[in-house]
């Protein structure tokens, strides 16, 4: 049975790249197996970027040697250039996502090119797959920049385009940094889904500044279907105690079955899968449903 | 200049009250002093309830006596009864608030008595305020109840039309338990607007598990434009650290700027009433944009 909606768990990557704490990949594929029985069956395993920038990433290979795969579950790892994706096609992965940032400072400061140059690295990319992985796009920034402040909504829906065109079969569009609120959450969402085809179009929501459940109901009024999210809200700043990152995944399944939206995923297990996670960072859940779960046991 | 929200700021009776610690007088009416030069201009400025039961709310007279007053700002003061009148009416509140729950069980615990009997108290309050301050009703568990779990939506709309026929201006329909999801936010509203209409509708959500953004959201797109929040997320629950309670004031105005919906609040000087407050009871603040701002102060 289809799911109503479609969750993809990038707490694994794009949440414990950012966490101070780094966990090896034994943990980290015993964190995968959770959610995969838990019913995500769309899961960021990891990424395979340089390690001496991003040591939370090391040993990706081992997470998917290691990782139990059910038949329907997807592991998708990022990648950055042709090394990547050679590192991913040998360790195994399901599927590769790529990025691209809609802001030129940001890109340049993160990622060191400029969008043409990383959407130029991208080719070799897709040629080397030859289709035999699908790949995911990321839209970074798409709803502001750190450094530029407002973000050309014609330069979010132009770079979604161009992923499509070189052979991307979806866009998430990112708040990477957790401005964004619900009208602007719609307007991205109906300008992008214009372009490149609503069933193309996933969000992907930072909770910086708890908007995120609001931006993504937002999203599902503008007929969007498919939501990144991060068990236990791994993510956040480790400059910044106490800084919220992705949107929790425990949070948006909650607000999805309130809704009468069905996901495939079983709550509890999730909740579950997140307390293992967050024991393993020695630190709190960032989801509140978890919260209030672990609060009324208590009392 | 009407603002398009209006907000009711409810941190200083419905957050305090939940908070282990209890703080003195004189730091409440700095705190409602520093609400009224950040523009609100409905705050709950506290309750004449039992000091046995909510020692928290000790003292509300004095808050009363030492605030600031704005000529057009509003100082309501919560009341169980008509003992609770004459202390509202001796310290000069401008408005009072009574409540009344939409579940028989919660009624029962809570406050001991019937529904029924609840709304009998409520004729001697109107009585003896004769027209002389506004009345504003509150219909506690509307969304879900802790004992009784779901809530007939017959019930919640029946209780405010009875408020309404007793003479409150305005019903404040609360998730005080912090279960409501987006769509159930939205019938719910869209009910209860039907009934009394919606410019006599407010909606009380508190953020237990993160969807109170999500759900004012849908408010809004129901047609009501009136919601009470709690600088600094004040509240939550003395039982369970970290489990959040009402929704922040700081996040609900971020998110209405960002839909180009004005409130007359100054976001500044809200985030500065909230660290005021949070300093004093020794604990971070719940609002995630004054948590985002003070990350983005120390990178």
């Amino acid at each position: 049975m289809q799911a109503d909606i479609r969750i993809v768990e990038v707490g694994p990557r794009d949440g414990l790249q950012a966490e101070a704490v780094t966990l090896p990949a034994s943990v980290r594929a015993a964190l995968v197996d959770r959610l995969v029985a838990a019913g995500l069956r769309a899961i960021e395993v990891g990424s395979f970027v340089s390690e001496r920038h991003v040591p939370q990433m090391a040993g990706t290979a081992e997470v998917l040697a290691a990782a139990r795969r059910a038949p329907d579950a997807r592991f998708i790892a990022l990648v950055p250039n042709l090394r990547g994706v050679e590192a991913a096609l040998a360790a195994g992965a399901d599927e590769v996502a790529v990025f691209a940032s809609a802001s030129e400072s940001f890109s340049r400061r993160n990622i060191n090119c400029t969008v043409a140059e990383s959407l130029a690295r991208f080719a070799p990319i897709v040629a080397r797959l030859d289709g035999r992985l699908p790949v995911r796009g990321y839209v970074s920034c798409a709803f502001g920049c750190p450094y530029e402040g407002d973000v050309a909504l014609a330069a979010v829906v132009r770079l979604a385009e161009r992923l499509v065109e070189m052979g991307c079969y979806e866009v998430s569009i990112a708040d990477t940094i957790g401005v964004a609120t619900p009208r602007q959450a719609r307007e991205v969402a109906a300008a992008v889904a214009a372009a490149i085809g609503a069933d193309r179009v996933a969000l992907h929501f930072h909770d910086t500044r708890g908007q995120a459940l609001a931006n993504i109901h937002a999203g599902i009024e503008a007929g969007i279907r498919s939501f990144d999210a991060s068990v236990a809200g791994l993510g956040g700043c480790p400059f910044a105690p106490g800084a919220t990152g992705n949107v929790a995944t425990e949070d948006v399944v909650y607000m999805l079955n309130g809704m009468g939206l069905s996901t495939g995923i079983d709550l509890p297990a999730l909740i579950a899968a997140g307390a293992f996670v967050s024991g393993h960072l020695g630190k709190g859940t960032q989801s509140r449903v978890a919260r209030a779960q672990a609060a009324r046991s208590v009392a």
